[in-house]
């Protein structure tokens, strides 16, 4: 048990702010004033404790409003992708039972409440959670996985402290802190920061979208002493970058896969700070972080924050320094299981040790290295895209007798998804496919290059071997 | 659970300083090493996990590692004040039941193991603690408490842990931090100064007895950025102070009692940011700390670090802002009880609230103010009077150095104060002095005689013990 964040925070350093944006700031007493008015109004709906609200949102002070309103309220808050199609976030409503899903924008779905008419709604008395309960899960956010349908990530709030608490043992705290929130909420890089805000008391500066030379011009004209990023957006700052930031900006924590060298040697001689970090929604964010000291281990992804384990497996054994195998941690950070998914949860939780599915050995120094993410994961743009999510869409067309889909490596992207297509008799053209795959897609999943063949590689056990593909690709 | 901290943090930076004194530096992974050998050694002594062992010595690098060697084994330091008498010391060992005492100086004891033949031990390979269970007793203090016997406080892994984190949100965390130790390891406020240091990652400086002006040396020449101190050593610092302390150095944490109204300008003026701190062995130390920005707040304790509750109770409800009654907290630092005294335990913790005895108030700012130790309330003609306000005003005057009051039974009254106070190289009368106080003071609380001594008596951590005062007036 342990007070509630924003309501202590509230309490401990009223004054401090909370959350920039370009228009304002607001402090903590203030962000927590919004907060109960908020929790007030989803009482007002009928929202209690344990519900699932879904929040459908691009980053702003409002998305940060409704988040602690729902853990006043002891409501479990289900994070969704904006950039998801209708079918998609429909699918996790249903799947999660989410009773609303506040959003920005009008949204073709009986549970939504749009934020401008939410704003307006009357208020009614509640029981707010004065204590959170580590177990107790606070929020969700699917991950498609492997085979096929996303599996809702169970985060508590135990899992959201320790990993803020792991973050500042990893890279200290100072007073005047300020965080460039550049990545969405909805995605656990995001969130970290609006957790780590409330339990440290530091400022958050909220970037509705990203874009490289504003978020250059914060950094150079707003304190910002703390960015997350994903490495295309170091990319294209570098690129903007017309002088050096300030001495005080002192970290840039870059997720969502490994970062290029060529980005790593330009950051050196630029003077950036890169943390480089590993970590999934699984683990309610960072599992290892490589700091800027350790630089000349390039390629790795550092050491374990100080509350994780890490062990690499591989047919139940534990390999020793240098070995490859299944990367798999344990610590408080790691979810609770996957929403009304035990059997996935069985899959990959096991006596406390969270089996990742991604390869990869701990050197003699005790450096991991990640060499290969969960066998087939896409990280295009930071974003997870996971080929058989891709191809079981395609499948449902009525002409695909088969899909094969693998990531490319692209220069602004890091990564996108092509695929391969065997078909029925008919004919049809790659535009119509791409268009089918649009309209039950986020764009980001969409396949850059479908292209038809006459087969595709398979193994005895007719399995698609997606390495034959890449060399596909190659050819 | 969690890392072995000293372990873990070995692995995490191998290199970084752990430990300085006047003759060496020594890394973490060295720290590490050593705590590996003495374990070894305790092994061959026959230690066993759960087993108690005394530590009796004064702050040292070896201190340092074999209480770590014990949390390597798994078993529980007993540690205790070097300044006890034979028989105290005595005492403590048959009611712990510990099975060693390691003491720097021979000891008459068939427990003790004097620290010069312990290190030429034999070593025995054993099972260390790769992991810490919070809920496991890590040390046990005794303190004397107000009546009777004294208590072993059995502070927990947990207790530790969350001490530290609450602390680091509260003061931040740099990573060039070095804390200065010159408050004893056998004190909860020095031994946190360990555990901090194997958590966060940085180096302490050990001063195997304090010294004002070395210790303001350190600070000017040693990167010391943090100190632990009450206020009888920082009013000697400064009185010995030549010039500033670095900018560098970012926090005097002040505790041990009311920091006296006069330090804190002294300090204000020498740009010492001082931290006052409330807290006691039974919570692992801090429960709530004044941060310099709150300074206008003087004579409050601050408010609570993030994890704890504070409340204050009278006669079974809890009061109202500014209402007066027992300071009661909740939170994950404290002790689980104590070391085989149920009814003692039962006594205090009460579904998880420590009823600490002491007397305050919170503001409506949420700001406690400590008026007194319960057992030091004076009762005089049916009103309450708090001696620490006493000594406050006596304070104020500039001949008086030192002050203390306690209660004296009188037949009309019930009680009646009594003030004794150590002088400034000036004289002065009495009656002087009661006038002073009449000027400040309701006449109730006027001490009925003040008497000039020579000195006042103070344990080791530089605490007024009233229980000696009161033999004083007897006398």
């Amino acid at each position: 048990m342990i007070p509630n964040w924003l309501r202590q925070r509230a309490h401990l350093t009223p004054n401090r702010v909370a959350l920039y944006d370009d228009t304002q700031s607001i402090s903590f007493a203030e962000l927590h004033e919004r907060a109960v008015k908020r929790a007030r109004q989803l009482a007002y709906l009928g929202v209690k404790k344990g519900d699932v609200v879904a929040v459908l949102m691009k980053n702003s002070v409002h998305m940060v409003e409704i988040i602690h309103a729902i853990q006043y309220i002891g409501a479990i808050a289900l994070l969704q992708n904006v950039r998801l199609s209708v079918e998609e976030v429909r699918w996790q409503l249903e799947h999660s039972g989410a009773r609303f899903v506040i959003c920005d924008e009008s949204f073709p779905d009986e549970r939504a409440v749009i934020w401008n008419e939410f704003v307006h709604m009357d208020e009614r008395d509640g029981q707010w959670q004065t204590m959170y309960n580590f177990d107790d899960v606070a929020t969700i956010m699917y991950t498609s996985g492997t085979t096929g349908k996303p599996k809702g990530v169970m985060q508590t709030y135990g899992n959201h402290w320790w990993s803020a608490i792991g973050s500042v043992l990893n890279l200290g705290l100072r007073e005047d802190d300020c965080w460039l929130a550049a990545v969405p909420f909805f995605h656990v890089s995001g969130l970290s920061i609006l957790m780590r805000s409330v339990i440290y008391g530091i400022g958050v500066y909220i970037m509705s979208s990203f874009d490289a030379k504003r978020a250059n011009e914060f950094i150079a004209q707003r304190n910002i002493t703390i960015m997350s990023a994903v490495s295309t957006m170091v990319q294209q700052m570098v690129k903007e970058l017309k002088q050096p930031y300030p001495s005080s900006f002192r970290c840039m924590l870059i997720g969502g896969g490994p970062v290029p060298e060529s980005l790593l040697q330009r950051c050196d001689r630029l003077n950036i700070p890169v943390y480089q970090t590993y970590g999934m929604t699984e683990t309610a964010s960072q599992v290892a972080t490589l700091s800027p000291e350790a630089r000349h281990k390039h390629g790795s992804a550092g050491k374990p924050l100080f509350h994780m384990n890490i062990r690499i497996e591989k047919d139940g054994e534990i390999m020793h320094a240098n070995e490859a195998g299944e990367i798999v941690v344990k610590g408080p950070s790691v979810m609770k299981g996957y929403w009304r998914n035990e059997q996935a949860t069985a899959a990959v939780l096991k006596d406390g040790w969270l089996y990742t599915g991604d390869i990869g050995y701990i050197d003699e120094e005790g450096f991991l290295y990640v060499l290969d993410r969960r066998s087939d994961l896409i990280i295009s743009g930071g974003e997870n895209v996971y080929p058989a999510e891709i191809e079981s869409v395609l499948l449902q067309h009525e002409v695909v007798k088969e899909a094969g889909v693998v990531g490319v490596a692209d220069e602004t992207w890091g990564q996108v998804p092509y695929a391969f297509v065997v078909l029925n008799d008919e004919h049809i053209t790659e535009e119509k496919l791409k268009q089918f795959c649009m309209n039950k897609l986020a764009k980001y999943k969409v396949p850059k290059r479908i292209q038809v063949v006459d087969h595709l590689p398979r193994n005895a056990a007719n399995k698609l071997m997606r390495h034959e593909l890449k060399k596909w690709v190659k050819q």
